[in-house]
């Protein structure tokens, strides 16, 4: 369906001519995103003030438009797409930085602002903002609060959810409302806040968000380690949070992964490696971090096959780079490769790597995973191979038996890449019909004419 | 109205005749919480199932009988007041702790244990569930759900909310659902989880909680300062945040406050003092912990009437004490008191505190105010005369004015206590129609009768 032209001059009005876009060049902009899907929305608008967004959605309300919030487009569950065309609704020229509030320790930003970008202004002022999923370098805030992404450092600081204090929403049918700010607590009314976290765009637009920030904790160490497989990597992830003290990062990679990364870069690593872990700690005194993660060093290094303590930033950075290489690896097998991302109880990683190890075997395809194995967070990329489509009923039905698995396993189907429009069908294997519908008519409350990135989050 | 007849026998059978009351007796014993109002339920039922609660509530909801669960009774806000009549639906016996994971750090409970038993259990395991409300020895898991608790350690750990993993939820028409569970991440569809945490018991009853735990750290060091007054503590809380490294709590009191403590008890401080600061550190190793809290005590005693950093356990306790025996300490002027709880900006205490002693002057009228510096959560004190009605017109324009001050510096009418139906009246100067109409769209969807604690948030 077209967009009424009289609709699209008024729509084009909202935010001046050189800010919207009819033309298939800028909708094919805004077709996909990083879920390799596509669909072409009718116009692309990219509004400057929470005022033009308040009036673009009013508009496209009134119309039963279809607003698609269009950010990084890095999302892998499909959240930007805009399946039933509609308004690309770009947030890229919303990127300020409001305010960096170093006393309350509060950061007011819009939400086209990149994340890496965000990190870095406010690291200036010794300032973390600890969310750090692995795309801050082209990632944004308001995607970030959208799919409430999480990162590397869950374990010890927690998601995105924990970091917004304050948002700026707009609603529906246009309403700009604000919820929460620069308090640490506050318990006054439900706290529709955090319900818009996570909500995928499908509740309404953010237009501003105040942020939590901590102290830049200034030490951190960390080693990586070569081993025999995954089981041992699992038990040793146990151990060395048996230790106490929380590290900021347990990341791990399995024996597929390792072996692209092997064939893919330069990195040098025992033939035999069947999993790789990395530990990092962070804290204020460099004497005490340096001792929680040598502790827990010698607990890793006993048992691997090889092992490497981080002497200095530099080779830090060398450790991340290994694990940093698994995503473009796995990619090099396969530009069809898919990546899920189930979520387990810590403890059901184990089984959960055993469960897709038996699956892979039955469907004769590749699984590479890694991830936060503090978080118990498994990427688990599927190889589809070049000739083969992956839609292929063959591979949904692998998709559908490790969501089964993880169910059983008693986790969830993201952990961080949010339901889209990719699992959607899948819901019901986490939820009751009950809690389908309790969700459901959040939406229709929320969004009675159900214009907010239709085709997200339910089938 | 009088509970019909045939209906509470069939609300009887469910719990078994021992744990039903429908004599004054145990009805007037549900009749009152914290905050000293009263209203009779028709019958109080002591359920010890999910299945029981799912029972009862689903007969209250087809009869349309008001529902209000009773746990600990120690809300400041009425949230446990049976202000409709209708069922006390009392949680003391699901007070069990269901399984402690120690390798998944969390812990399942029933909604009725007490949370200072809960945090001793965990600590044996060491492990520590960092909310803590002072309240903790007799309020209740479930009852610091429902009010989102926040308490002494929030500018390190955060509230209640951060440690809500999972949660079983009775629905207003008796369907039992189940959102989370142990998994630190997870994103699948809204979360709905959080949407209950801090909504009053308005929304459902909740019967199983899975709980975040961290490990336990050993090491505490902590200090008090006896200061000339507020504006000097408030400086001080700001230079101790700018060392970096987080306090686990930094308290303050007042000299109103400071007044009372003199008088009502032995504690031995100078005359003139006008503030008094608690700040207290944690961590992994003892050298680090001691540098942190030694820095931040060289900088506050350097401008205190009186200072003293605690060189064991039983000298922190000691220090405690003064901060503790604020509340009994202003209770012996007045039994009247008025216990209000704003939170703001942490910048933005030293002038909520001028404030507030403008108003006072005002009035002629004694506030007292002491809490969480580090979280700008202002427990404040007025002390209602014994013989003036608390509900005079005075009082209640003066307290209209606290919060109108609290909105002028960007802060918000509760921090940890809840609206309950004391502060509803005043939820119009926090938030807009529209946002108020939006969580009121919210309580009707999830229940459409009204009868889980009506007269609670909204007015």
């Amino acid at each position: 369906m077209a967009l009424d032209q009289a609709i699209a001059r008024k729509l084009t009005e909202i935010v001046g001519v050189q800010n919207a876009g009819t033309e298939v060049e800028a909708r094919i902009c805004h077709s996909y995103d990083a879920s390799k899907q596509s669909a072409m929305p009718d116009i692309v608008l990219k509004p400057a003030t929470t005022e033009e967004v308040s009036e673009i959605v009013k508009c496209a309300n009134e119309n039963s438009i279809p607003v698609v919030t269009w950010a990084g487009g890095s999302g892998l569950s499909g959240g930007a797409i805009p399946l039933k065309g509609g308004i690309a609704l770009d947030t890229c020229r919303m990127n300020r930085i409001i305010e960096i509030d170093t006393k309350n320790m509060t950061a007011t930003v819009q939400p086209g602002i990149v994340v890496t970008e965000f990190q870095n202004e406010v690291a200036k002022l010794c300032l973390l903002y600890p969310p750090d999923p692995a795309s801050a370098d082209f990632c944004t805030i308001g995607g970030n609060i959208s799919e409430c992404a999480g990162g590397l450092r869950c374990i010890k600081y927690g998601v995105t959810r924990d970091y917004v204090l304050g948002l700026e929403v707009v609603l529906p049918d246009g309403s700009i409302t604000r919820f929460g700010g620069k308090m640490l607590k506050s318990v006054s009314g439900y706290d529709v806040m955090r319900l818009f976290v996570g909500s995928e765009g499908t509740l309404g637009v953010f237009t501003e968000a105040t942020l939590k920030l901590i102290p830049l904790p200034p030490c951190v160490e960390a080693f990586s380690a070569f081993l025999n497989d995954t089981n041992l990597a699992m038990e040793l992830v146990h151990e060395v949070l048996s230790i106490g003290e929380l590290p900021r990062a347990i990341e791990f990679m399995d024996r597929n992964t390792m072996k692209a990364v092997r064939n893919h870069s330069k990195f040098d690593f025992p033939e035999e490696t069947g999993a790789f872990l990395l530990v990092e700690y962070d804290g204020w005194h460099s004497e005490a971090v340096r001792a929680s993660a040598e502790k827990a060093f010698k607990v890793v290094s006993a048992k691997a096959l090889q092992s490497k303590f981080a002497a200095n930033q530099k080779e830090r950075d060398a450790l991340w780079a290994v694990r940093k290489a698994s995503s473009p690896a796995l990619y090099s097998l396969s530009s069809k490769k898919l990546s899920e991302d189930v979520s387990v109880p810590r403890t059901q990683i184990g089984p959960m790597l055993t469960a897709i190890n038996t699956i892979e075997k039955a469907y004769g395809l590749t699984i590479a995973c890694f991830g936060h194995a503090g978080d118990g967070n498994i990427h688990i990329n599927v190889i589809v191979p070049e000739d083969m489509d992956k839609h292929d009923p063959k591979i949904e039905k692998m998709i559908a038996e490790i969501f089964e698995r993880a169910m059983e396993l008693k986790g969830t189907l993201s952990g961080e890449h949010g339901i889209g429009n990719l699992k959607a069908k899948y819901m019901h294997l986490e939820f009751s019909e009950r809690e389908i519908e309790l969700m459901k008519s959040l939406k229709k409350t929320i969004d009675p004419k159900g214009i907010m990135n239709p085709g997200k989050i339910f089938v």
